[in-house]
Order: C-alpha cells, then sequence, then structure tokens
C-alpha cells in the first residue's frame, strides 16, 4: 500500500508538543505487548490530559486483551491511524483477541518496532506515542479510565512537521478519522484559523 | 448572525445517544453558573468516558472562574461550537473572568437557558450537553479532570438529528471546529464509511 509509512518519513517529535497529534480529536488504535502476546485495538474516548509533559486519557473496556497487556506491562501506544487505515482501525475495533487469537495475523495488521520499546505500532499513522502506564487502580476499575504519561512520540512528517499538521498540503489519504458510530467515520476537514489577539 | 439557533432548530437527545456529540473529537464550550456568577471558556481536552448513561471527561486548569462554579455548583454545560463561532471560542478561551469580570458582556456571548437548568448555554452551537459533576476529589486536584453524567442533550437539528451527525448536508458554518494550537483549527471534513461486517 503506497500511503503506508516507510522509515523515511518517520521523525520523533519533542515530548511537549506530542500532545498535539491528539488535540483535534481523532480516533486512534491502541496497542500493547507482553513478551510476545501483543494486541491492536481502536479507542475513539482518548484526550490530552496535559502538555508538559505530554499525558493522555484512554478508556478501555475490561474485555480487551489490550487492556490485560497494559496492565501487565505498564506500557502502551496510542496511535494515530489515517484514512488509508480506515478499514483496518474498525476491523481491529471489532475483533476481539479472546475471540480469535490469530487476530493480528488474520487481519494484515502491519507492524513495526521502534528501538528500545518492546510495543507494537502500526505502520501507516499519522503519529506514534508510546505512553507509561501511571497507575490509578480507581479510575481504572471504576470507570474504565488509563492514563498514561509520553515518553516517546514520532509522526509521519508528509502530515505532521514542527509541531502542527499539514494536512492541506498532504495526501488526502494521510487524513485523520474521526469516529462516529459503527462503519460510520469522518475525515479531518480544512483549516480554519483565528488571529489570535483579534 | 444568521447561522445562531433560534429554537425551532433545537430538539432534545436520548441521553444514550448524547455522546456522539463528542465520539468524533471536536473542541467545546463549557460553561458553568452558580447564583448569578456565570462563566463559558473553551476546552480541547474533552472525551466521552461512558455511553449508558452518557459520561464526559473534561480538564480544566485551576486557574479558571469556571472551574469554580462548577465545583461550587456541581454541574456544568458541554457544548460544540460550530465554525460560526470560532472567533468566540478562541475569545472566551483567552479571557480569564477572573482579570475581566465583564469578559462574557464585553465579548457578547449569545446565552440562553433550557427550562429546569440554571446553566447558561452558547447560541449557535451544534449540541449542547449538561452534565452533573460526579465528585473525584484526586482526579480534580492532581490531573484538573472532571467527570460529569449527562443529564440532558440538545442538538441543532439542522446537523444533528437521529443520533447521527448530517455535516454533508448541513451548511459549511455549522461544521465542529477541532483545536491544534493558538488559533489553528481544523473543521470535520467529509464522511468515510466502511460497511462493518466488510
Amino acid at each position: 500500500m503506497s500511503t503506508l509509512n516507510t522509515q523515511q518519513f518517520i521523525a520523533p517529535i519533542a515530548l511537549e508538543k506530542a500532545y498535539r497529534l491528539l488535540n483535534h480529536g481523532p480516533t486512534t488504535l491502541i496497542s500493547a505487548q507482553c513478551g510476545e502476546d501483543r494486541d491492536v485495538m481502536a479507542a475513539a474516548w482518548v484526550s490530552v490530559l496535559d502538555f508538559n509533559p505530554s499525558k493522555v486519557t484512554v478508556v478501555i473496556d475490561k474485555i480487551s486483551h489490550t487492556r490485560t497487556l497494559i496492565e501487565k506491562s505498564g506500557f502502551f501506544a496510542v496511535q494515530i491511524p489515517t484514512a488509508a487505515l480506515l478499514k483496518l482501525t474498525v476491523n481491529v475495533g471489532s475483533v476481539s483477541m479472546k475471540d480469535d487469537p490469530n487476530k493480528l495475523t488474520k487481519l494484515k495488521v502491519p507492524l513495526f518496532y521502534q528501538n528500545d520499546f518492546n510495543i507494537p505500532l502500526v505502520q501507516g499513522c499519522a503519529g506514534w506515542m508510546i505512553c507509561k502506564l501511571i497507575k490509578e487502580p480507581h479510575n481504572q476499575q471504576t470507570y474504565d479510565l488509563f492514563i498514561g504519561e509520553v515518553v516517546a512520540a514520532w509522526s509521519d512528517t508528509r502530515v505532521f512537521k514542527d509541531g502542527h499538521w499539514h494536512f492541506e498540503n498532504a495526501d488526502n489519504s494521510l487524513r485523520t478519522i474521526h469516529h462516529v458510530a459503527g462503519g460510520h467515520f469522518y475525515l479531518i476537514g480544512e483549516p480554519a484559523d483565528v488571529d489570535f489577539d483579534s
């Protein structure tokens, strides 16, 4: 698939700018790994919690195998899928590893790793954040709410560079996807700017 | 302003569908009131937490007067501003009531009320949710994170109806706005659908 990233387009993001991957509210892919056991799921209920250092919240149902891996390993990745990954996002969000242990292979989820981190990342995303779980057992148990601090982040520089999105100058297949319900999404659209002092 | 709602376009949303106002990640306006004291602020760090009943999370800085009003009254509104309210959203997010007690009057924020609720709502939004604060002092103090349960919700039926957004059939001025940083936003764009079983 021509829109999948190759290493040449991936560059690190300064940690205090990483929250901007999420600020405009895209649907995400969450992944985690413990030993050889790994999983990827979709999550729309994700938000920035802080920016310096960047922290995120994500809601993860108790039935998710990804959740088990996060609780075991203490780490997870938050990734920003693009229009090119729309079907993959719906599919990894529809099938549970608990029902089909071969989910990732069957769905042909294209994974890669960054140095120093044993967390599978999905090729073709516009951005990737690796988060260290900040344990809050009451939130996790009562609300399925997980908090993570971003410890590393990268973007596809064709669409996110110098701390900003550049959707209007990139291929439409690199636009972020924003979930409504079922298989229904919207792509991010056109820029709109206000003079901050006006 | 022609795009401001008039009462004829506002209809209640079933509470279990209210989360869909937020699911695609729009930037929001938060308002609260205690007695005659009221405030409106902008917030991008807002997420769905649950859907039945609909619950939300929102991050609100300690310097915000809106936060004081939420803590006093136990209620707040989460509203979905449209492109027509872009400048207003930036302005209410830039000026604090603590610096200018006449903020709402000076900025000419057009407010209205729904029966039974003493919370100011901003005209021209695409959706409005009134939330009852679920007190979680540790989250509020440590993370500036507030949890609310939606107790009433309405939409502008020109753009959200029957539990779904209809941006593609509405005027562009009714598109939701998605914040990146400073005065830089993106509008929500075009629909993208996947056959859920494909």
